[in-house]
């Protein structure tokens, strides 16, 4: 590892947290709840502790090999996260350091699980930070690397594969840097149009911004204990709830929508693959919980809400899906499984993946009875490299074990297997609520301190594909080069 | 499809199988509790039935392709399910085909799920033919039909691809009909060995012979509904524990013991692999249920029956493991997944793939580390090409896949997300007992008619390795050629 820049690109984007604080502070001081000591504190801690390595270490070398990028990506979401949950310690909102870790990674990989038990009695400021968190980590150290440290040697886009939400990100502009601001000004744009609908539709200000921030990040941290259900106005549900559909598509069908290309976005199989799905579980559920709603329409803005939540791994909620019948809980289960597409703020294991097995699938179907037939497997117009297929197994796999491996530790403090199981893909997935008790009217506070570092691995994990948080554990990566 | 070869085979597999029904037959007259006629009507409508395309067809072509030979393989495990429920429905022990249906693919598929709920009642010739298609089909079609048919021309060793329960099986003898006989010997010898310590442990000889089949073919049929507990007998408990771990090893390595082998004993991973593993979830498991047992040596008696019972994919049981902490039956659930040894009796994934996907995702991890160095897999000894890497990773996909619809549409009718999904990784893994309303204590009597239908595909795609069951819904198996 190349110490010397890994530390400056570190300090540098511990600098970038302490700015990215700023707003919250402001929103502390507006509401004078006692809150701003704690944030102002942090700001300078997060000043002080970066300016260190971020600008008096001297790098021999300016390049990154693709491994230590891979290290990079996995100990920028440990730092932020840790630095990110102190203003809950400090505050006292969150007294455990465990805890506020927890609180901190879940924002920052976009999950929204939490343990907090009584969200409304806390500080604006805090309750900011909280919310912003998922906003800053929705698009993920991709785009923010890319705009913090634009002076990064020619191997950026080997650090930026390591942190792509997904197997294939559209190269949009030949440029990174341009590919970045494009995205940033989408996501904004995306954001604001939310945010005015949210106002509109008669939300006040902070809520306003702290629903878009949960939405646009797909994170699903709510200021109020009953989440979107807090409301109880209909049209705020059908708008986060369509919302969150739309920061579930791969972001390079809005810049082809913008630059007017109709075809790329018609051959989008991912973003059909992914809207059918979405609509067949809507369509599903909505039918299933018929019975327990007074009428078609009450039916199918929960099942609309609750299928977009989970499929966009955001965790917002407007009923306890734990009281309707299993198939309808199967089903978000299901889409828990698939998540949205690549390329999105979205988490889980991606539909174009499942699209490229699937396809893998019937290729090998198709050769069993037509052995003679020799067929490449076709994605969105190109073949797709057997190696890529390969990959693409194993990576199935180790995301099974460690979701395997994450519910069976996990079963040591839950009640029920379907708790523990659901607890380790709702992490891994970055979606937040599970089922059982940790279900939408429950939270992870009952959680050992050990089983809750275990499930903040498995949100970094997810967030990042797992190879970068992997790879922290193996020596190699650590020796000195 | 070679339509006249394909019906020949599977009517002189049905008078096969008429033959196989007359021990229960004599059962059934020495008892003289009024199953007999049922019994022997089903055995002459076998022969009659088989009789007719078993020897007045006359092929005008001796060879079957690898498709066919597939869709033989399905097609035989229907046509013996389906004419080995009968029995079952003629004596009125099973009053409904779907029940009787289900029940007889639970047997030949050595899975030993179960839908009566009064099993102590029955017949003894009816329990004997239910316990007698598990030792029939724990050795599987492979040796069956190697053994019926053995003049079946040079392409057999492709019908035997797609019956044989792995994805390697060494080839103990250069020709097929040797092997298929040193297994038989191999399968009778241990069978007998089992009988004759149940005998000794004071079992009579007919519970003996019901649990030696019940274990021989990693079933789990019981004549008692309590299953193995009703004995009460630590002794038979250690006895049926260890002989269902024995049949979960790869035959070949027993090959090897009896020609006093011990090298390719010695360097067998997957048997290392699976005592490794069924040792370590007894260990696991018997500190978890320690407080529930009044000794350490109770609580290591039943870690170390269920264990082996799951991991085999036998499903006998001594305990209601449904009581047990969550962490052990989370222990089970990941056995369920594992599965035995290829080459064995037993179900499920199955030990040599899950190494296999270690160590390609071990190679891949390695890869991101040293990207300049290229790996081989290498198992046991030998390099692994990568096309059956590739195959592994989309098999992983397609049983996932399997397992997750099945789960979602057994989830109608069950209480559940516990049972519905248990429920469907036990079948299509041909343990048995899953978790929740399926568990130990439970059966599947409970579900609807579709359901078990659908159950019932699960079983008979875990057992036939999915592809023979899935490739009779392609038209293009059903052309005539």
């Amino acid at each position: 590892m190349n110490y010397a820049l890994v530390f400056r690109l570190l300090g540098r984007l511990l600098m970038m947290e302490g700015a990215l604080m700023t707003p919250s502070l402001a929103v502390a001081l507006i509401h004078r709840e006692g809150d701003a000591v704690a944030i102002g504190a942090t700001i300078l801690l997060c000043l002080g502790c970066g300016a260190l390595p971020g600008y008096l270490l001297s790098p021999k070398r300016e390049d990154l090999t693709a491994r230590d990028g891979m290290a990079v990506a996995g100990l920028s979401w440990l730092l932020l996260s840790f630095f990110g949950g102190i203003p809950f310690v400090l505050s006292g909102a969150i007294p455990h350091l465990h805890d506020a870790f927890f609180e901190s990674v879940s924002g920052f990989t976009t999950t929204g699980a939490t343990i907090l038990t009584a969200i409304e009695g806390l500080p604006k400021g805090i309750l900011f930070w909280r919310s912003f968190t998922h906003w800053i980590g929705g698009m993920g150290v991709l785009v923010f690397t890319l705009a913090v440290l634009p002076r990064l040697s020619g191997r950026t886009s080997l650090l930026a594969r390591a942190e792509s939400p997904g197997p294939t990100f559209s190269k949009l502009k030949p440029k990174m840097g341009d590919t970045a601001k494009v995205l940033y000004a989408l996501y904004f744009a995306l954001s604001l149009a939310e945010c005015v609908c949210l106002r509109l539709a008669g939300m006040n200000l902070y809520d306003a911004l702290i629903h878009t921030f949960g939405t646009a990040g797909t994170g699903g941290f709510s200021n109020y204990n009953k989440s979107v259900a807090a409301f109880g106005n209909p049209l705020i549900e059908w708008i986060i709830g369509g919302f969150m559909l739309l920061f579930g598509v791969n972001f390079a069908v809005y810049f082809h929508a913008v630059r007017r290309e109709g075809k790329p976005i018609l051959h989008s199989e991912e973003m059909w693959g992914y809207l059918g799905l979405a609509f067949a579980a809507t369509l599903g559920i909505t039918l299933t919980i018929l019975p327990e709603y007074p009428d078609f329409f009450s039916a199918l803005r929960h099942g609309f809400f609750q299928t977009n939540s989970v499929i966009s791994t955001t965790g917002f909620t407007t009923a306890d899906y734990n009281a309707w019948p299993v198939f309808a809980r199967a089903l978000l289960l299901l889409v828990m499984c698939t998540g949205a597409c690549a390329g999105s703020t979205a988490g889980g294991f991606k539909i174009s993946r499942v699209q490229l097995l699937l396809k893998s699938a019937y290729r090998d179907l198709e050769h069993t009875l037509l052995p003679r037939k020799v067929a490449v497997v076709r994605f969105e117009g190109k073949p797709v490299p057997e190696t890529t297929l390969g990959q693409l197994g194993v990576y199935l796999f180790i995301y099974l074990s460690v979701f395997l491996i994450g519910g069976i530790i996990l079963s040591v403090d839950a009640a029920d297997p379907t708790t523990a199981f659901s607890a380790s893909l709702t992490c891994l997935s970055n979606v937040g609520p599970g089922l059982g008790q940790v279900g939408p009217t429950g939270n992870f506070a009952f959680f050992s301190p050990f089983s809750k570092l275990i499930m903040s691995l498995l949100m970094l994990g997810g967030r990042l594909e797992i190879y970068p948080i992997l790879i922290l554990f193996s020596p190699t990566v650590w020796k000195k080069n």
